[in-house]
């Protein structure tokens, strides 16, 4: 059975030039990039081609880029840095809809004694900056606004958001993970101070990441050790997945114009067809300014997602109610919740999410496959308006 | 030209087969193991027979490991999370001879208002059990003393140590990056409370470690999240790293008894030649009770480490002028200052480190190669006692 893959907000395959670039660090060439001797110090090139290629994907210097374990560690640095760099600026301000990596560790310093605001979106998922300024103020550390949501992919206003802390004179920070090598993103324009990557989101290998930190800033690291990353993270190179983190930035910056566009065809055609074919469906944030191309939760009405995703399953087509990274957790959403979706809709929210892997007959066969399920399942329990 | 590498300790060759286990995990099975389909549900298997795989080199329950990036990460997560248990015990207590994330992370927690007492050791660098027991006391939240150094290969008394450590009521801890796979270490037997691993030190991949944290002990995390690992560690599960570690723990337990008689009798040889043939040298820690079996500082009184290590490296053999983790760093090791070495013994320290790879033949023409070269050396700064 041909299987269609269409959790790529969850994880990504992994490109086959990504995998091939990462498996001589694999075998030959395993020297410890940090070593005195030519077969690890060797090592240290292919590192920093991968820091230029990932700095290439965002406009930033190479300089701006390191080496993290993921998006987590990205975000927990961000946050956990920034309220340790002055003791008058112990705030946090974030928004409702945020990744946990980012939500949970704010919460976390909360109770740590730091402040946190969290601002609200309004009804199509876009960031509210209005109650954004109200919560910035000059004892703020940070603001950290995600660039793209994982749910709805609606993105977010990065600059207006960045302009707000700023002036406040605040560090702003982005939970870039969902964003980078779907959709362009320019450091220097928007005026991020601290972004958020994660090698997996780009078909690029788990276990790597990566945070940019713009020039001049000193953020404390929240690993300290061998001093790796002129201190900012320590821990050994992981040589292999810092190539792939490299190759897969190069794959998705030479692709990233198609990609955008085939991506945007092939999501709209998916949103169209579904909402035709499935009475009681609709698409959540449809009427959001700026959406990501390839992402999007469609609830239907009266039907539980985990009986759509069963059987969605058993056909060999993966989708998603949601993120796949509160993992156990059987709430509801807590993006479709601050966006004011009743709890009842929230557990009939079906994320698909698109790669540059996707095709047009995996799209057919979706919506093929899934408005018999919804039919068969609506015989159970018909939608009534 | 053949390689001959002895930089094990720094890190080592991935194992064919921990490649080869990895690699279903970068291929087709990409699917995020907390995803509901079954795509990436299923790959949670793997993760948990990792677990297992990784308790039973430890002697722990399945249950007391958890994943990280790393030795670093789990060195931080020890000593930054021991400290925020109770308010009243912000104490750490650890030796001098320790590995910079430990060191590095005790001294940035006294920067953040905790207690610091720092361990001696002996001429041979060996724990002094006497001063530890005077620095540990009620407030002391954590004792962390490393299973065997990364320098010297001296193995220290964990059980007594942890013995101090529970008398005060403290938590202990041990950075065991250097132990695991290389000599046997049972967690319960010793009664370690946490234990810190890393992959790429047991022939397995960078980029990925464990924590041991014994049953029962509540451990705050350093990296928050989608509460993965039961919130210990937040952040997508590195599917082929775990994997890879997983295998990498059971090769080293299947290997375990003949490795340690193996590299024991190649080390031993190695030093007595290498003491023989090269006037002015010895080995450091020589009369330690308890050593790895495969690491080995060795001194050439008043020759510069740097240009052996050149000399060797244009002949294609790998070794060390000490830890290859302090990158950049051009002070002497801190663990031969502690010993008592001098500064300028210090420099003229080389480590040989070996593994399960190593054959005799290598160690045959290291010697070799190493007399001539330090002969050549001798004849432009010649030694005089």
């Amino acid at each position: 059975m041909n299987t269609v893959y269409l959790d790529n907000a969850a994880t990504t395959r992994v490109a086959p030039e990504v995998l091939e670039a990462m498996l001589p660090f694999f075998r030959d060439q395993f020297g410890n990039p940090s070593s005195f001797h030519s077969f690890g110090s060797s090592r240290m090139e292919a590192i920093e081609k991968a820091r230029g290629q990932v700095a290439r994907l965002l406009g930033a210097k190479t300089e701006e880029i390191y080496f993290t374990s993921g998006g987590t560690e990205s975000d927990n640095q961000a946050l956990r840095g920034a309220v340790k760099i002055d003791s008058a600026r112990r705030g946090i301000v974030t928004s409702a809809v945020e990744h946990p990596a980012v939500l949970e560790t704010a919460k976390a310093l909360k109770e740590d004694g730091c402040t946190l605001g969290i601002a609200g979106v309004n009804r199509n998922g876009e960031l509210d900056l209005e109650s954004l300024k109200e919560l910035v103020n000059q004892q703020t550390a940070i603001v950290s606004i995600m660039a793209a949501n994982n749910e709805t992919g609606v993105i977010m206003p990065l600059a207006e958001a960045a302009e707000i802390a700023h002036e406040a004179g605040a560090l702003f920070h982005t939970d870039a993970v969902q964003m980078v090598g779907k959709s362009p993103i320019d450091v220097h324009a928007l005026n991020i101070d601290i972004l958020s990557l994660s090698a997996h989101k780009l078909h690029g290998p788990k276990g790597v990441g990566a945070i940019y930190i713009k020039k001049g800033i000193k953020l404390p690291p929240i690993l300290t050790g061998g001093y790796q990353e002129k201190g900012v993270r320590s821990g050994t190179y992981n040589a292999p997945g810092i190539v792939g983190l490299g190759k897969a930035a190069e794959l998705a910056l030479t692709h990233l114009k198609d990609t955008v566009v085939r991506e945007r065809i092939l999501r709209e055609t998916l949103e169209k067809r579904v909402v035709e074919s499935c009475p009681g469906s609709f698409v959540v944030a449809a009427g959001a300014k700026l959406r990501l191309p390839g992402t999007v939760t469609v609830i239907f009405k009266g039907i539980e997602s985990e009986a759509v995703l069963t059987l969605l399953d058993m056909q060999g087509i993966y989708a998603s109610s949601g993120s796949a990274c509160s993992t156990g957790s059987e709430n509801p959403s807590h993006v479709l919740y601050a966006m004011g979706v009743n709890y009842i809709q929230a557990n009939s929210a079906l994320r698909f999410s698109l790669s540059r892997y996707t095709t047009e007959e995996e799209i057919d066969r979706t919506v093929g496959t899934l408005s018999t399920i919804v039919e068969r399942l609506r015989r159970i329990s018909p939608y009534t308006e």
